[in-house]
């Protein structure tokens, strides 16, 4: 049997956010159906955000209330604030991402928080959550933005993800999200901070989130693999990107992803056809999107070697 | 002081291999010219192979003469047989790459002959070459290529490849190039199989040739540092691919791999700005051509992190 690696979707939550065809409720359905057909396990759907701010998201409550029928599948949806997590109880989700950024400017840009405020928010939920029998068994996730760097303020310190870290897992996360969201990462900073943060989480899992800016996002992966991280968030065709920092593109592409990791000899629990099938439908829904990614790019590309 | 690696420009030669764009002989003068300008030490210039088989290295002599009054850059050029290598001798090539292929049937597609009877005929160019005082220092790369697979014969055993690097270092090549022609590497073969040969080749050094059918070409490239690789072939805007394998793709592109050995700590020698300009002219004469490369796709990135 061969070791087992997790590709979360965030093509509907991360992948719809820069841009400009909103995508009707009856195809982002569509498209979460087929993702779990095509064998995914975790899959972000929606962000609870004003209607105003990101208008791709005012049918989040619905998305739940239809992820809520796929029981194989953990579906989420991303948290600015404690507004988001009482909308995302209300809407009965089972798994929230809570984003903080390890860059002061890029979380106030982001969520107009200090980066206290938001940890603050963040302790106020989990308290909020673990005393209601209702919903204390919805998991949650503490992601980390910017950890590698930032296109507001530049360079990111490694001590200060790291505090951040300890301060989720203290609070009580279920899981710890490491997010390189302007693409700074690089193999040997991905390395050397996975390696700390492991160390820090023990049980908790921790996942990577990559964005191919500079086209190093499945050398990171390799790198993150290797010290241990058995989860990495991708969105199909490489949609993606923070609407608050300058210069964000695309994740990792999932497709991609997907054939990186089953060509090391991982296994993905992936149905690579069935993906690819939905790559194609994607293609037709966002006509006037860029779209990467390489599987697509290349019909005659070797899927597993 | 940094590390050095050396990034081997292949633009000029496996960069035009595909494109449908005749490159007068004036630009890729002055294509050559800027590139030693921006630092780079060594550049694969031309392919001496029949006019009617690849028109675009017609001026391959011309290219030649021109290259030699750049003493600070070792101009290199193709050669598929001992034919090539007479045209390269009088031509006064500096340098020559001596291809093989570890498939059979693409060594068969791409050079109309079996494996034995290339390296068979590397042996006669090298002793014709030791014999005589006129071209005895001129250098010999032997490359291997579909080192990890072929698109048309399917898998290649480590041991193929292993065995024909053995036969070149005992012929006496100056360096090894293990390709990567049409994308089935990914970081744990290419781990597995550099580990391999760069034990075999002791002092000769080694280079790693990537393509990125996949996007698999710079994880890649960093799973060979690990192994000790110290010398990459790159082409810029991710231009190249083989005529004779089905399904090739780009080269990694040169912007993207010089951003990832610098950003990783490692030195190149190369003015990053200047090449950017050069991948800006590339632009204005390849309008019609798929251009590649992140750096220039996404022009807020970070250039180093």
């Amino acid at each position: 049997m061969s070791e087992f690696i997790q590709v979360r979707e965030v093509g509907l939550r991360d992948g719809l956010q820069l841009i400009k065809t909103q995508l009707k409720t009856e195809k982002k359905k569509q498209w979460l159906k087929k993702q779990i057909d095509a064998g995914f396990k975790e899959i972000e759907i929606s962000s609870m955000v004003p209607k105003k701010t990101l208008p791709q998201f005012a049918d989040a409550a619905e998305m739940i209330n239809f992820s809520n029928k796929f029981s194989k599948c953990q579906t989420a949806v991303l948290i600015p604030n404690i507004k988001g997590a009482d909308l995302a109880f209300a809407a009965k989700a089972k798994k929230l991402i809570f984003v903080v950024s390890a860059s002061e400017s890029h979380n106030l840009a982001n969520v107009n928080r200090t980066v206290k405020e938001s940890l603050h928010e963040l302790k106020t939920i989990i308290l909020r959550k673990n005393c209601s029998d209702d919903i204390k068994n919805i998991k949650i996730i503490g992601s980390i933005s910017t950890s590698f760097g930032c296109s507001i303020s530049g360079t990111v310190s490694e001590n200060k993800v790291l505090r951040i870290a300890e301060n989720m897992l203290e609070i009580g996360v279920d899981e710890i999200s490491i997010a390189d969201t302007v693409g700074y990462a690089n193999p040997r900073n991905v390395s050397a901070l996975f390696k700390k943060v492991t160390r820090l989480s023990q049980s908790v899992p921790v996942i990577g989130h990559f964005h191919d800016t500079r086209g190093f996002g499945l050398a990171n992966v390799v790198a993150a693999i290797d010290e241990g991280v058995r989860k990495f968030d991708a969105s199909l065709r490489g949609l993606g990107g923070c609407p608050y920092a300058p210069g964000a593109t695309g994740n990792i592409a999932t497709e991609d992803c997907i054939n990186l990791i089953e060509s090391m000899g991982y296994e993905t629990g992936v149905n690579i056809k069935k993906l690819v099938k939905l790559c194609k439908l994607l293609e037709t829904w966002l006509p006037d999107e860029q779209l990467r990614g390489k599987l697509l790019e290349t019909p005659q590309t070797p899927l597993i070697s």
